[in-house]
């Protein structure tokens, strides 16, 4: 009876033990100096870990958030039969600068609001590194997978520090905006920073909430995925929610994440100095970060080329996820 | 020597004839009641003929406007090899409600601004079907012929007076529109009406012409089109152009034709009273009208369908205008 006592009390404790790691994490980095010769204060960068690290440290996968997103709501792709398989690998899951976790307008005290310095992702990938080599104490890696920006920041990655990874997965990203993107990203900044709520970024009501979701809902798959999933009607329901539900949304982070993304332009030239091994996965019908660049890169580097055609467009990450998740596994390994 | 002056002088005033048939001319229709039960105060309906009629006013084909278009716009399109031949046709070209040539919130004087009532596009047609035969005396035409909006009063045109045609051809038009145009049309006049110039319709600085541009380079075509047509330096030049090119542009124009477009919604039921002849064209890719709604009508209708695939998307009227104007001349003999 005691021994199973105890047995049960070892499990719950292993299992916290694992809860905390996947809890939210931060590094302070101090000043950090910017490429444009700006400097963040107080650099603070969030992060998460799954799975357990070798002795050796040979099982480390970086992976960095989305566009607006969190190392919260990337857990879901770690896991058996997941994008990333935790019991076989340590992710180290890291916050973007400006997601409103790591340093950003919506949260910096010494530089808030408009007063924090715009960045690009090469800074992003810098406080990465950081993050691994001065706070892990990790110098090399197996592989740097994201999605979207994650995608973008992992180009960077493998040109900013060829040496650091064995392998590299960007998927549905991106070396450089396409015409179109540059026209989509500036159009929604443009709109933020022209609603009459915004107030060069001094608002108490954040703005355009609605119109942001809009975007989303018209680019993030495409018109035929759209007309399938929804009514009439939920278009304005819909909308009606996304003007409400403004919490987890500030206009200052994401105009500054945007303006990072757009002035990504890995040149080509920089392929020849890519050392991992890499597989790119881009979105046919993509309307959000156009397949035209990635696939261009992949072509240059000779790397492999997975190309997601499902109408889901830039989530077809999530509609074929089946599919990715065995690519992914198959190059990792 | 003197015959062969005044044979000159005499095409030289047939010439200038023609040329005034195509000037701009208006017809004055008093106050126009709403569906609704608004009013529009001293509504005027502005048009343009092309061609001669016959004397049976057997040729008579209508064509309405686009959005935000005018039948200034519309000119291109008429002449032997063009959408319409106007030496075997005699066009009359309507400008929709709102268009800023008939009666809009940017020239009424005495329903300015956002004091000009909503109105639907069943009214749009109503003030046409006034023009044909209380002003220009015509009971019965050939065809009824539209290309976007145009399209939308085409439909409405069959289902509100299915006796006065003999033919119809809705070209990218819509019954009603599909769940993904709702989004787009609801966030452009949200972005318009947040604009910090906007202020209730009330501007001096006509408000957010770049956003406006933005949505149309967005969704006009299709993403792999424009990044063929596009370099990522002109996207930023576009739009700065844009900016500053406001003078065709009206906001408060534009919310109320948007307004009226989104307010369209043909039964499916009434496709039993349609008498006319119907060719229906749409586009595959087409962003803008998604095809849904008018390829459903189609088939309730028994109607011929035209579907053009390329990747102009909307645009496809002007990419793919050869075969268009073929099938619209086969389809009109």
């Amino acid at each position: 009876m005691m021994k199973r006592s105890i047995c049960v009390i070892c499990v719950l404790l292993a299992l916290q033990l694992v809860a905390f790691a996947q809890d939210q994490q931060f590094a302070n980095l101090g000043d950090f100096k910017l490429q444009n010769g700006g400097v963040i204060r107080n650099c603070r960068i969030g992060y998460r870990t799954f799975g357990t690290l070798n002795s050796d440290k040979s099982n480390v996968i970086v992976v960095p958030t989305w566009a607006g997103g969190t190392t919260d709501q990337l857990k879901s792709n770690f896991g058996p039969g997941r994008l990333i398989d935790s019991t076989a690998y340590y992710v180290v899951a890291v916050d973007a600068l400006s997601n409103g976790v790591s340093s950003s307008p919506s949260n910096s005290r010494l530089q808030p609001r408009m007063r924090f310095p715009e960045f690009s992702l090469r800074d992003t990938v810098a406080t990465q590194h950081e993050l691994l080599t001065r706070v892990l104490n990790i110098h090399h890696v197996k592989a740097v997978v994201g999605i979207s920006m994650g995608g973008m920041q992992t180009f960077q990655w493998l040109v900013s520090y060829p040496d650091f990874m064995d392998k590299a997965i960007p998927i549905v990203g991106s070396p450089r905006l396409a015409p179109y993107d540059l026209m989509l990203w500036q159009a929604q900044i443009s709109a933020l920073m022209r609603d009459r709520d915004w107030k060069g970024g001094n608002y108490t009501a954040n703005p355009a909430r609605a119109l942001d979701f809009a975007f989303g809902e018209l680019l993030l798959t495409t018109p035929a995925d759209y007309n399938r999933r929804k009514t009439r009607e939920q278009v304005f329901a819909d909308l009606e929610k996304a003007g409400k539900d403004a919490h987890r949304f500030d206009a200052n982070d994401k105009i500054r994440q945007v303006q990072a993304m757009m002035q990504l332009d890995i040149p080509l030239e920089s392929a020849k100095t890519v050392k991992a091994k890499v597989l790119v996965v881009v979105a046919k019908y993509d309307h959000v970060v156009t397949p035209g660049p990635a696939t261009e890169f992949a072509t240059l580097l000779g790397a492999k080329l997975l190309t997601l055609d499902s109408d889901c467009g830039h989530l077809a990450t999530s509609c074929e996820s089946r599919h990715l998740n065995e690519a992914v596994k198959d190059f990792l390994n």
